[in-house]
């Protein structure tokens, strides 16, 4: 407190005090800071005028609070990290690769399936050639009969009885693709990885079955109606019917990364191999995570959680249930992102295929209706094309197709859910059809989305009920 | 598969579909959404050329994560929610009102401090008073002297020995404030509330009545010598020197949400009473909230950690310190907005005290420097009013200044937490003087930052550190 140091240097008097200027409160940095040397520090101005808490709803433009989001980064991996050891330090290691219990016969009914399945696709190749032999025959017939072949109305209605054939040998096929491998799973393939594999495979084949037909069956129509038809997709025009109904093509969409057949897909020109193995170490370390993960945290968790439901204790039951949601999410993401990024995009990579759009920004759905239509673009994109479109088509209201295609992916998933696991239970089919509420509760959201795109929290709500329901139908699995 | 339904139609042939302008997978809503009634849905164009996968780093714009951050949102409610339910499943409800060991002695000496404490601010002023009158005493003997009462030099030359007077007065009267509160708390007090409470005060008072002092010390300087004065702020122009030197002035002065003299304060024209209650709810709610959290989950947990660390059990020790370092980080963040924004709102918006910025967005800080400057403003003010610049414009480099200022408040750090607790380990200063190796570190990320203004981590992994640190100079509490 010796004030008289001050004094001395009174005589001097040349710097004026740039406090006013500097004290503003805005970070400056020391290099450019400049403090004069001169005297009366001790009286500057700090409180110059009115200035709100940047919290405070006085304030005219709100904080950024990116901050806040790398810190709930970090405590949700601190968070998770403690889990870990705790984890560690009450069960030990769990993981153990000899353990599993894949039997003999799983293995070889799995590798029979795994030949057999795509071989309906083959089948259908094959209805497909007959039809258009037909169809080539028919057209040929009513060129020589009647010397105007633009008369399509004519020739299709001679062909009426050869398209119900077809129509009929391609439900038989299709069907029993499917049939076969789910009666051969429920049936006698005991452990749940393997028969989940075998029925994902038949959903799938079953599926590109489906489209195969009915895209060749509207362009064999148009081919038959020249006169009646609107322009095909300029697309196609490479590629014209009949000349798809090729084995090479078939062989194309068979491998393809899309359930959606067409004659012609947009194709790059060559194949990156840098990428594909990228994506395959993606693939192959989130499956090695996830593998961990369930062994390590969702066994345990699901067996002591099998336990406390059944004792009625309802803050035991919300405790596990919550803990359940955590684990299930986070392997949900990791599973989401090995199948529908690494694996589809791997998979495009080396079938040179150029639309890579299997999802897109689902995680920002401002309504469970938008997250639906965003997150598995493969299988949205099916069931709009061949289910959701046709029955509007054919008279149905927008809302009636829409129910329509989560009742048909309920049963989809009752297929891929119940049948491996031995138990068609319907709580994987009641789960999507409830997603039809869900999309009209939601609906408003779409609309009250701000100006800023800040989209609603409402779908994690749904989200986190997701994951629950996700692992309740994996309880049934053990 | 009856394609036949599809044939009957066939001569209408009016519609065109128009997949291929709402199949782009954009989100269309029911009411706009047009399916064309027509035929060839199924061959409709869906891959329609090079798209790439949105998380993919061959897309040109990357994608909006907000809704991760919703996720990760509700991820930490939930996984809080389930550590509050089974931390209730393990201890039950330790929340005691009646077991918390007040000794009367204890209330009656705080209360005792919480009186005394104020009366040496009141000494400060007639320390000033009399300042005053000797200055105005000289300047009037100077001007009968001399004609020209310009020459302010000589003036404060025969004023030099009250001037050591005075600064005497006021160093004596503010250690003896400081003092007095530290030795009756270290000796007297057994409850660390009422212990942190008083010292807590001690300690603004003792930081106002520096500033006070330091401040009408300029003030008076400029007075003396008015030719040599650089011009002082033109707020002080409505209550120049000496007409600040009233009991009203120091009194609001007392009460004011600052610890920065100044003879005039932005004000405010009226008090908006809602406002004022408002914040006093969020004030009581986050106390409440605070107390409950630090009895339920910080108290069992600081007493198992105790018994844990003694164990020198790795695994055990990491668990429990990212245990500690959440719910540290929760009540840190509780506090800070209950002290920071809440109460310091209401006291200002009752003072009609205009100047409310009493922290800026310190959670963006790219380094521990800007954080520091960031997250308690009253406290920066008076350092770099009070200390850091004085020392400056006394030669020392910026350097040199900083890492006194962090080292003088390592000391009042270490006042804080020591006196009340009867333990000065010297780990609160520690913890201060390691930020000035810190802010080193840290400062070439300050020019780092990206164009987007993004924050970086650095400090999140210096603030779950400070949590840590904050949670050990809590142990000592107990």
């Amino acid at each position: 407190m010796d004030y008289t140091h001050e004094t001395t240097k009174n005589t001097n008097g040349t710097a004026i005090p740039d406090m006013t200027t500097t004290s503003n409160g805005s970070p400056t940095s020391p290099t450019t800071e400049k403090v004069a040397r001169g005297r009366y520090r001790h009286l500057a101005l700090v409180h110059r005028g009115h200035r709100t808490s940047c919290l405070s709803h006085d304030s005219e433009n709100s904080p950024s609070f990116l901050g806040f989001r790398n810190l709930m980064v970090i405590v949700l991996i601190v968070m998770n990290l403690r889990l870990v050891i705790e984890n560690f330090m009450k069960y030990g290691v769990l993981i153990c690769i000899r353990c599993h219990d894949y039997r003999k016969q799983d293995l070889i009914l799995g590798a029979i399936l795994y030949v057999m399945t795509p071989c309906y696709l083959y089948v259908a190749y094959i209805i497909e050639r007959a039809a258009k032999d037909q169809a080539m025959e028919a057209l040929g017939k009513a060129k020589k009969n009647n010397e105007n072949p633009q008369n399509g109305a004519q020739v299709v209605k001679s062909f009426q009885s050869t398209w119900r054939n077809i129509a009929w040998a391609h439900g038989i096929n299709a069907t029993l693709s499917l049939l076969v491998t789910s009666i051969v799973v429920y049936n006698y393939i005991h452990h749940p990885l393997i028969g989940t594999v075998s029925e994902v495979h038949a959903i799938i084949v079953w599926l590109k079955i489906c489209s195969y037909a009915f895209t060749n069956r509207d362009l064999r129509h148009a081919l038959l109606n020249p006169n009646h038809a609107e322009p095909l997709p300029d697309l196609y025009s490479i590629c014209p019917y009949p000349r798809n109904i090729t084995l090479r093509n078939l062989n194309y969409f068979w491998w393809a990364p899309t359930l959606v057949y067409q004659p012609v897909y947009p194709r790059t020109s060559r194949i990156r191999w840098l990428f594909v193995a990228k994506r395959i170490a993606e693939c192959i370390s989130l499956s090695i995570f996830i593998w961990l993960a369930s062994a390590q945290y969702a066994a345990p968790l699901l067996h002591n959680s099998i336990f406390k439901m059944a004792s009625f204790d309802v803050p035991s039951i919300l405790e596990r249930l919550m803990k359940l949601s955590t684990i299930s999410l986070i392997i949900w993401l990791a599973g989401f992102f090995a199948v529908f990024h690494s694996s589809l995009n791997a998979l495009a990579e080396v079938m040179m295929f150029d639309d890579r759009e299997f999802y897109t920004e689902w995680w920002n759905s401002p309504s469970v209706g938008v997250y639906w239509r965003e997150w598995n673009k493969p299988v949205y994109h099916f069931m709009r094309r061949h289910v959701h479109n046709p029955l509007m088509a054919r008279g149905w209201s927008f809302n009636a197709a829409s129910a329509w295609v989560f009742i048909f992916s309920g049963l989809l998933h009752e297929l891929l859910v119940g049948v491996p696991t031995h138990n068609i239970l319907g709580v994987a089919f009641i789960g999507m059809v409830v997603q039809i509420p869900m999309i009209y509760v939601t609906m408003p959201l779409e609309k009250m989305k701000g100006p800023n795109g800040q989209p609603l929290a409402a779908l994690l709500y749904f989200f986190a009920w997701q994951a629950k329901y996700g692992s309740a139908s994996k309880n049934s699995f053990r």
